[in-house]
């Protein structure tokens, strides 16, 4: 049977389990990608772990994240990576120099190798034929530390690409319609590969868009085809060695099969407050808009600043709004600077930023409350912009583009016809402004371990985690709906993030959005410790891990829900949380907050079967709650998590 | 008698008093300056005043201050801001234009004029021979609503400059030297005035740097000649019809004399944390440096941002620190990156940061505790970057940007010739990229009635304010020393800057950096009041009205201080609160913290004479106090301040 590119790269650093959907499997990892945001955690574990030295073939820590700097937390942060990645052996790439996911694609992507990174949009990698996985940063420390990376063997769903898009379309327009019609659950324990005759039609960095935002479908990770297209990026990049073509098997086949046909699509907007709250333009146009904002790991490549630059030349943002625009690294900015654009942009009235995350996490730009804003970004989960009562949409560059210079959300093809500007061919430049400087390499290993932690104030130690106890009679504190995200369970955000390697003081934030009472009732309920009742999809959104730990620091012990996101169940296993789902959804209904649960013999019910039954104290009832923990899974959370397991053995 | 360029713009401007040192003298203003984080108070001003229409010739509402946008604060404000100046008739300067000084500059600034700005670095317009003077936002207020502004007649200090500065020593060299020997006091109740054959050496530009840091002296204002650099200045920016030569008479005479001989100057570097702690670069030259900033209204102009793009271009600054750069305007950024100088600086690895204040109000970039940051900003008051123990230091963009390449502090000749680089001549442009489509004109009357205020939910109203108690028995909350800053007395950055808008949650923060306990103890003695006692110079730096609004809204009716910096003093009477001076400064000594304090019949005794006696209840002692305060201010005072007194008439 011929095989797709997933199942080869699969196949290529299996070292344990077998390929079929739903059964356990080990990977392999040749690299890894941290970023500051989840990296600080990262590297307090490698140092919990007693790492002498990285044993992956190439391990990156970004800063990206944390850049505002609002007080001395965050430089402390990055002045702490540093030593880390000295310590370590990582290469270090300094604040300034961009997002993780583009310059990782850019510096050190090669087709064919895997890679986990404690970033939910790692998948932005499978751009060059990668398997690229998002994982929650325990993952990452211990595949830094050499250890394969389990997981569950996903689906492979094939979406065959046919035809070109129109003018004014782009690749963000692709996954947009991904969304709107699969959802962010679409892609849960799924891993997309785009085939076809359309895939030749759409650069590398386009690809990246794509595959960048199958997080947002909830996917294990998206890869493309090693091609013409890769071979041409890493040239542009002086990297051509770098390449080795990897094609699907012509008689591949899929586990589930879908397609687009480019030439149909048109350009869609993500309505507030998900990202698979997907329209046409045209559908809304005339709404006011308050704020524009082009960037991001969503839209990163110079094509996406450049096709902006060109709509605006010679023409003025709008008065009413702020026309925001966010390189995504040093060296697309300096690029865009040598063709003119960056001088374009400002010209038309654009605020330019560092190169960084920015707003995409909350650190800044944030939009006054009742005025809409329109990003390029992949994400618009409620109050993610740092705005609690926010309204974001998530368009292309071309859409937001547009819509900066009328004021309204605008269709770039109805603009375009009414300036009469043409669809343009933008002159990329053949050799990209290639400049490390800013990527520190490893030091040689004598030097490494001569190398301090250099650790501020702000630097906690990791909590002690107490093992799983065996009976829990305890509260409900908290019960959410469908599709909690882990920006609701533990915000990003300009207040949040700088306690990103300060677990107590960050527990504070937790569910800050949904019931920030939360943590004063945690803290009441300490001696019985605490569940928590969630729907479909808990979890999605982001890799942090501090989703678990800071809820566990508070003294969750299990979460009970409908399912799972896939990063975030796998982090509450890390962490010692029981992820439990209903085996009938229809319990869900019957609990309410406040009601007490009652569980006995717990390891024992975990150990023996699949399933368990929980009492209902206060309404007197029993629900039937399964789990989907593997052994070595369970073993964890019955330890109190994967630190303390480790630190036993 | 000859005179002054200082005399003539005020004779030309006076509308009361006489001219003599120390009486109090009346002016009318031709324009005015607000920035963003004193405006809106200023917009809230001339809402309480009912004004229908702004009187002045040109009135600008800059946003520079509050563009993080960590939440939706800053952009309420914006919004706020907007709808106020298209109500009253301002010009409004869109997020991203640029800082109000380089800004107003360069495209309001004519010479003759008179300005008063809600920023203590209003000043900076003296470099095109205006007299341009920082004030508090209510004097602001009235200004646009056509009152004159009252101030004590200062002395005129001729400082004649002779020679020409020697390679890679520039401007900021001179002011510092300045600073070296005068201290930040030196210029108090005094107007600075360059002349001699040196002036015509520098730019206009460069005369901004001199003329924005004359704050850092406590001088009342600072002028230049309107000579033949000031017109090639106006024709640069498209405006020579605007030029209008002032030149000091030949036998003018000074009160004050002073001269510097520009060819003896060499870099120089002022230590944290104060503007005067100045000394040759080459003395501590080596001292490691975790951050270079180069940008501010202290060093705005296009030359200082391309000599620093010219030293550090094909190179690459060191790894150990961050080499961020902020551009001052839109249009100086636009010029900058057609000149080439933003590639070589994004290439050098420098961090590109939107147009406005940032790190130098503490709005970003704020570095680790235990690393020396390196600023071309105008102030390294303690904890002003944003970190409460930083350690800023202040130089020009030569020092800075060869401090930027070593990772060590540099004196920029030694690097210079160690490189082998020639000093350059900097291929500056003859027209400016002149675009003022972020400079939102005023509407016309009839349309501007019909505007509506956006006030966003931050946004409060104005305390009720007292008249001031004929009796007062209060304790001494707070003893501080001398040169207390409003940064002290009332913070900037990033977490109370949001609030400036907001007096009650602004208030929270009073004297944060000295004693966070003082809101809690004055809301718990809120049936007295309180007292603070203050050494020298009390309440130096920024023009910030919220230093005297947020102390006076917890109870503060006097402050007894050795002596007073010239705007809050001003602040401390328009908003009601008392400046007392010892008649003995010995006295000082004898007030300790929680000391209290009784005075009985205080206005007949503030109205029959200047001075007044204090009883010490604790101690069983009295002092005797002076006040400054014309019958006018005294007024207001005892009315509860300005704006209750003309609420009454």
């Amino acid at each position: 049977m011929g095989r797709t590119v997933a199942h080869k790269l699969i196949e290529d650093h299996l070292v344990d389990g077998r390929m079929e959907p739903g059964e356990e499997i080990a990977l392999r990892i040749d690299q890894t990608l941290t970023q500051d945001a989840t990296g600080t955690l990262v590297m307090q574990e490698l140092e919990a772990l007693g790492l002498d030295r990285a044993q992956t073939e190439v391990s990156v820590q970004y800063v990206d994240h944390n850049l505002l700097q609002t007080d001395e937390k965050n430089a402390e942060d990055h002045a702490f990576l540093r030593s880390a990645c000295r310590r370590y052996g990582i290469w270090y790439s300094k604040a300034g120099n961009g997002v993780s996911h583009p310059v990782h694609m850019q510096r050190f992507g090669i087709p064919g190798k895997s890679m986990v990174g404690s970033d939910s949009h790692t998948p932005a990698s499978g751009s060059l034929g990668m398997l690229a996985i998002g994982v929650g940063g325990l993952e990452a420390a211990l595949a830094i530390a050499g250890e394969p990376v389990y997981l569950r063997m996903p689906e492979i769903w094939g979406v065959r690409l046919t035809g070109e898009l129109p003018p004014w379309t782009s690749a963000k327009d692709v996954i947009l319609d991904m969304l709107r019609r699969h959802s962010v659950k679409g892609g849960l324990n799924r891993i997309i590969e785009y085939h076809g005759p359309g895939v030749a039609t759409l650069l590398a960095m386009d690809r990246h868009v794509i595959a960048n935002m199958g997080a947002e479908l909830g996917a294990t990770t998206t890869v493309f085809p090693s091609d013409f297209a890769v071979l041409e990026f890493l040239r542009t990049e002086g990297r051509e060695d770098d390449y080795r073509e990897i094609l699907a098997d012509d008689d591949a086949t899929y586990d589930v099969t879908d397609e687009i046909d480019l030439s149909t699509l048109e350009p869609l907007i993500a309505k507030p407050s998900s990202p698979d709250n997907v329209v046409p333009v045209r559908e809304v146009e005339g709404t006011e808009v308050g704020q524009v904002v082009i960037g991001s790991s969503a839209n990163p490549g110079l094509r996406d600043f450049a096709i902006a630059a060109y709509l605006v030349k010679g023409r003025q943002a709008s008065d009413a709004l702020s026309f925001d625009v966010n390189p995504t690294s040093r060296q697309i900015l300096a690029d865009l600077t040598k063709m003119g654009g960056t001088f374009d942009l400002i010209s038309a009235g654009a605020r330019i930023h560092q190169a960084g995350c920015m707003g995409c996490i909350g650190m800044g730009q944030a939009p006054a409350v009742g005025h809409n804003s329109l990003r390029t970004f992949p994400r618009n989960f409620p109050g993610r912009s740092g705005t609690r009562e926010d309204a974001v949409w998530l368009c292309s560059p071309e859409t937001a583009a547009a819509s900066a210079l009328t004021g309204v959300i605008t269709d770039p093809r109805s603009l375009a016809e009414k300036l009469g500007v043409e669809y343009p061919e933008l002159p990329l430049p053949e050799r990209s402004s290639v400049n490390t400087d800013m990527l520190v390499p490893p030091l040689p290993p004598e030097e490494a371990r001569t190398q301090e932690l250099v650790k501020g104030p702000n630097i906690s130690d990791l909590p002690d985690m107490p093992p799983l106890p065996n009976e829990i009679e305890a509260p409900v504190l908290l019960k959410v709906g469908d599709n909690i995200s882990t920006d609701e369970i533990s915000p990003a955000g300009a207040k949040a993030l700088p306690f990103r390697s300060n677990v107590p003081q960050l527990a504070t934030f937790t569910f800050d959005r949904i019931d920030p009472t939360y943590p004063r009732r945690a803290k009441a309920t300490e001696d019985t410790g605490h569940f928590v009742v969630g729907g479909d999809n808990y979890g999605q959104g982001s890799s942090r891990e501090h989703a678990a730990i800071t809820p566990r620091y508070l003294g969750l012990h299990a979460v009970i829900a409908k399912s799972f996101a896939r990063i975030h169940w796998q982090n509450l296993a890390n962490f010692g949380i029981l992820a439990l789902e209903f085996a009938d959804p229809a319990d869900y209904d019957r609990i309410d907050q406040g009601d007490v649960l009652s569980v006995r013999d717990l390891r024992d019910s975990l150990a023996d079967h699949g399933e368990l039954t929980i009492r209902n104290a206060t309404k007197g009832e029993e629900y039937r709650l399964r789990h989907q923990l593997s052994p070595r899974q369970l073993e964890a959370v019955v330890a109190g998590g994967r630190i303390p397991m480790l630190a036993r053995s």
